[in-house]
């Protein structure tokens, strides 16, 4: 009844085209799969600004106001997430397919995503404590560090559609350190000031176009 | 070992055809994310609706009856943001691709969008303060100037199918500009009247019908 | 600078391929963000069983025990909402467009989807109270009286793929009436006794199979 | 005014290229819903770990370590469903429709996912207590129970590309089961001890390698 064949079948030719690496419905189960995480980790930051349920109707603009480190941080990390999933958007544009290896490091990296929900609430409740500092500057240098081992598992493993020079493949895992660099010092940076790090924190995204300048000639045609 | 050209690569014939504005995957992505936002925002809304927890088994129907304008505030905002995403669906109907700014611009919207589900719980908690009317009215009228900025990059990037017609490109502004002005408007009535306030907003979608006879004729080819 | 035609343009032939209700694109975003919402408040539906916050080590099975009819309604509320899935996509597969009529009661429906973790909430809370079993069962009509309308609006406006014979027209109407009036009914049986309204709304959808022996001979045809 | 047919209609040629399992958009969608539950499922974990909400600046860092349990355990479960949908992803691959009863089985597996977050947040709130063990282990067990389900129903109804030798639908089954026993088995092992039981899930994850060398050769040109 089963359609399982009841002979041993000699395997002749080979179904050599499910080859998971060209197979177009798998890769965009991948993608979509992938934009799912970042948008509902996107949307669920909103859950981490504290409603201001135990207050009176007069006191409501006053406690708007005091939640405001929430909602800044709510910004940041949209803002944070965002950068990433364009990151991520042009990245995955330039790759022809997935392997499983590739998969297991997207989802590791999607986990990091998924976490950054979590840091925020605690930083935007306590912006000024270090340990809530440390949390958010690991998580999002994690982030990058994940962005870099994707970025090295699709070269090593021939996901690119073309090859890659190698001034180009240098200057992409360079510009994607920075961020790990710069979230890393700005850990002992909060040991003084919260202030200076979430500085830090900003300026190195805003920053992205300086370090578009060191980009090799040509890198558009295959990075864009 | 790795996928890496040895040496610098003379880059003759260009991969042009990466352009971004034109890659059907990327914009699908595009497409898809923004709807993924939209479906956990509207979707997470039910949230704001306090669950009668403490609440005896005798007083729930009472208690139930006392959640009334949370559950208002639920439908108003589902109503709000399903409104966006007719007009975001409409719009992105019209564009022929996407580029970075098209998606940075994007993302802003979409932040907004996600804080709405926090505006609406505000709102639905103290529907009679003027703080939470404030609050609203400023979210929303912020995402309809976000709606305009939206269709403006548009247009001077080149994302449109086909030229617009100056006459149907003011009447679009103009059509998105109305909900702007109510919304601001409504914050200073809502210093005397929550309820007149609430009044405008209902008001302002449900005029649209009369907004659209002002649209030129043959508008209707561009714009839907 | 702008790419708005600088003269009002003679709008010879109008682009007239751009009608809603035969772009591709525009059906698939509609499906794709309906199903968004229903897996949405499916996984949603989890939130609604509370967590054993308060309880000691030692008591937490007993804590757990207690929770069963929260999820029992977690399950009961899954298998409610997938059934509509099915349903909705079984539908949308005879469909060969939408207009924003359809759109419209689109969200109307999904937001009373969007609305049903709140009441398998205040439902798992007090399975034994009438007002709960009330706000269950309309919520439940309510979603099957919408379906009746989504399927009339798309018969008027000829988005089925297939004109429909009207005795399956008619078929397809008495079976999404089914739940309306069973559930509807359970509200007066709920006065005396919550057991013999869960018993109903299980049996209502357990019955289905007998639903389909009215099925009109070849209506599978159009309908599946 | 409808589109019905006014009379019946003479069912010639019957429109059979309806039939569900070979319609594309009908598949994409299913897989699009599963992946949907996936993503939320995932992202949804964090919410299982704690704010430190009534914690002073200064016992920031200590409270944050106390949270240990919770963040493994949101880590684990997102492996584990990770795991999941890595297998999910590649069982769909061979797949070539889907039918109702498919459909129904994965609504059913795809409860048993959407719950895992309750599971977790009990399981990371008491990691030592045996009840919560048991809840977990259980709500795994069933999870690659359902697997095997979904596997047996598609074999059955004919729903794979290629007909499968039988000993790779012997090694398929195999290997499905290996994690269901070794869930339940860690049920009594939780009675002595939690980290046994934990060391015992981690342990069947890591040696999926080992059940690998049991696949008979040439059983990749079917399952991957």
């Amino acid at each position: 009844m089963l359609s399982v064949a009841d002979e041993p079948i000699t395997r002749g030719p080979r179904p050599r085209r499910y080859l998971r690496t060209t197979d177009p419905v798998e890769f965009s189960r991948t993608v979509a799969f992938s934009d799912g995480v970042f948008a509902i980790a996107m949307t669920l930051l909103v859950v981490t600004v504290n409603l201001p349920v135990h207050t009176s109707d007069k006191s409501l603009g006053h406690d708007l106001r005091e939640l405001l480190p929430q909602v800044l941080a709510f910004f940041l990390s949209f803002a944070v997430i965002g950068r990433y999933w364009l990151a991520h958007h042009r990245f995955v544009g330039l790759v022809d397919g997935v392997n499983t290896r590739f998969l297991v490091w997207t989802l590791v990296y999607l986990a990091m995503i998924a976490f950054l929900p979590f840091s925020t609430a605690v930083f935007g409740d306590h912006p000024s404590v270090h340990a809530a500092v440390v949390l958010y500057a690991v998580n999002v240098a994690v982030i990058s560090t994940l962005e870099v081992v994707l970025f090295v598992t699709a070269v090593r493993d021939g996901l690119f559609r073309h090859k890659l020079p190698p001034d180009v493949y240098r200057y992409s895992i360079g510009a994607s350190l920075v961020p790990v660099a710069a979230f890393l010092l700005s850990i002992p940076v909060g040991l003084f000031s919260s202030e200076g790090a979430i500085a830090m924190w900003i300026a190195t995204f805003a920053s992205q176009p300086i370090v578009h300048r060191f980009k090799p000639p040509g890198a558009d045609d295959y990075l864009s």
